[in-house]
């Protein structure tokens, strides 16, 4: 009999939002009247119609499939060019970063590639997580068996946590000893928190001094409006040496049902073999891309592709724009029902302290029961989310306001 | 700096396909008139375009992405229901085969599961893996840590090689030793062979009685013609308790640029762990769908669906016609040249004999440079695969017809 992967089993009962889906059901099946006025403002899924530049490519790629003269089988593993160079070109090069075009795999969604970035590191890594944080950076690593089992609040024995709170902005401190592999995610899921370039150089400056490399999640990027900010861990020097980053159309195309995802590794990226030498990152993604993968649609490459597009990028700024206005009417009944509110700003997320006493599950049923919101519960995403909720700009504009008429009302 | 997992520097330098892409390009560069007759016969890709029930489909699904009444964004890891069911009636109730559609997982590919599902096995397991095979499964399993050091022949220590020869029609005898994992592939890539129900009823009492599991690939079920042979391990009695089965709509909807796959876990098959207690796989594999996957595509899982749709199957049906026509020219044309020939009857692949004294890669080039036609040498499948070649049926029914004449010529 096949010996399974234990790892397994040192995985909490709930993912966070299968238990919320499971709350909302049990709340639905006793309310049925209730039910009918709920808003989801939980899980971080976009809601507006995908840009008509990308639908319109889709349906010319769909035709091409019918003709075997433009008929497109097997694609390269890493992606089409055309995506490679557009994601290049526009999300670096007109940024002023040298990111060149083989430097970038197309895949079917970020969430594939946080979790599979885990098979080319070895064992022995020491691995630093924010706290609260996106739940699959610490699953897969759990998985992977890169940690022990968890204490009584969740947090897994070997991995090192960095605490993210009011006080230092939700942008951790940069540690005092040695780590290997720091994830780091900003535009933030779940705080709504954006580093700063000073920040962000910090941590390079970390990173090439213990010769850690930074996993860049910027999934979000594209909601930062403040120019200062940057978009890319590789606007700050030296993270070419030091960074992986992972980009995604979910948020900015609304590719969240349609999977389309960038994973960036700089060719001179290294990491250390057990004798301590030195072996480029590059060549093991890129062989287990053309191992384990076998390329994203070429139907949703040309639709990624037209988010480039003159058409595309006005359409995604429109979407953008709608998110960013949920997000700042939010913001603002959260300020005025006399709560403590972060996030929201660069980011579709706001993150809202618990009135006095509340633990973020209370808040939840609270939310649940009281207004009919579905938000998220801050603990979901680790023990420093406690006391916190997280609501998703991700909806339409009416129900927004809605959400704060009854976030008045509570 | 970040330990790096050195089992990849264990996998030999080619995956076979780039090495195939290397010479071809080397002999088009030196030969530009030759170029121009080229014939590509080597990688298993579908040429044909892409059905047109399947088409309408993912028209259809395109057009629903564009009202946000309609708009489908995260969909369930595991797939849509449509979907699953579709499979579920269609591919197991139709032929009486009882497995449920929560089961059944979608998936953006075969070459993903096959190479995923190792995630969910711990280390220590016996494994064995046909020769000549699939190169996927012996290198994620490099990758994974479970074998040694590839030998002279490219043989790694500690996987246990099931030789297919002409001698017992490619379908591996019964090993003598107990084995935890077997890979099973049939109708067989490369050889082309297809296994009996009485040789399935075999493996599958082999595996019952050592308590192993068949990670049975069945990717190209939709060529078999004989009524007789299974189209699923499921078939065979005794196999919800020891096998899991990959299916792909790559060959038989041409999906191969459009990426789908199923996973079937029985709900009962159980793995163990190393106290010797037994564990359920299905809940593992769950767990992996919904922690490092996000779902297929919504548009791309609807196109899967209209395969099982009257018109898509009459559409499918008239491409396996297709294909299968020129897997009888290709046999005939081959068995007039006097060489050894295999498959091609219920398979999309013919497997011939080189012709004496040749090697794989000396037919290839013999090929390659005389009759300009791409196969692929057998002994990149594997050692027991020397002196052999593949040829793929996937072609217009012109090029197949030349290619017939060129081997006449040779």
């Amino acid at each position: 009999m096949a010996y399974i992967n234990e790892n397994y089993n040192k995985l909490k009962a709930g993912y966070l939002f299968p238990e919320i889906a499971r709350r909302v059901k049990a709340f639905t099946e006793a309310n049925p009247d209730a039910a009918k006025r709920l808003i989801r403002c939980g899980i971080g899924d976009v809601t507006e119609a995908l840009p008509e530049a990308v639908r319109s490519a889709m349906h010319k790629a769909v035709d091409e499939m019918g003709d075997r003269a433009s008929f497109r089988g097997y694609g390269p593993e890493q992606g089409y060019d055309f995506l490679r160079n557009a994601v290049s070109e526009n999300d670096f090069k007109a940024r002023g970063i040298q990111i060149e075009a083989d430097e970038i795999f197309i895949s079917d969604g970020s969430k594939c590639d946080t979790g599979n970035i885990l098979d080319i590191f070895g064992a022995g890594n020491k691995i630093a997580i924010t706290d609260p944080v996106y739940p699959v950076y610490v699953d897969t690593n759990v998985m992977a068996g890169n940690t022990g089992d968890a204490d009584e609040n969740g947090a897994y024995a070997g991995l090192h946590y960095l605490k993210c709170t009011p006080a230092n902005g939700f942008v951790p401190e940069i540690p005092s000893e040695r780590v290997d592999l720091v994830y780091l995610c900003y535009p933030n899921n779940p705080t709504g928190a954006v580093a700063t370039r000073a920040q962000l150089e910090a941590w390079v400056k970390y990173a090439l001094a213990n010769e850690a490399i930074i996993l860049y999640d910027a999934a979000y990027e594209a909601f930062i409006r403040d120019p200062e900010l940057p978009h890319s861990i590789f606007e700050i020097e030296g993270a070419r040496d030091c960074a992986i980053e992972f980009r995604s159309f979910s948020k900015n195309g609304g590719f969240t049902g349609v999977r389309c995802g960038v994973v960036v590794i700089p060719k001179g990226l290294m990491g250390k073999k057990k004798d301590g030498t030195k072996q480029a990152i590059h060549p093991l993604w890129s062989r287990r891309h053309s191992t384990k993968f076998n390329g994203t649609a070429y139907i949703v490459q040309r639709g990624a592709e037209a988010i480039y597009s003159p058409e595309g990028k006005q359409q995604v700024t429109a979407l953008i724009e709608h998110y960013m206005g949920n997000a700042a009417l939010l913001v603002e009944a959260c300020k005025k029902a006399g709560l403590s509110v972060y996030g929201g700003v660069n980011a579709p997320y706001v993150w809202v302290g618990c009135p006095s006493g509340l633990t973020s599950w209370q808040m939840f049923d609270k939310m649940l029961n009281e207004a009919n919101v579905v938000i998220t519960p801050g603990s979901g995403f680790g023990s420093a989310g406690e006391g916190y909720f997280r609501i998703s700009a991700f909806n339409s504009r009416a129900n927004v306001e809605e959400v704060c008429r009854r976030i008045a009302q509570l």
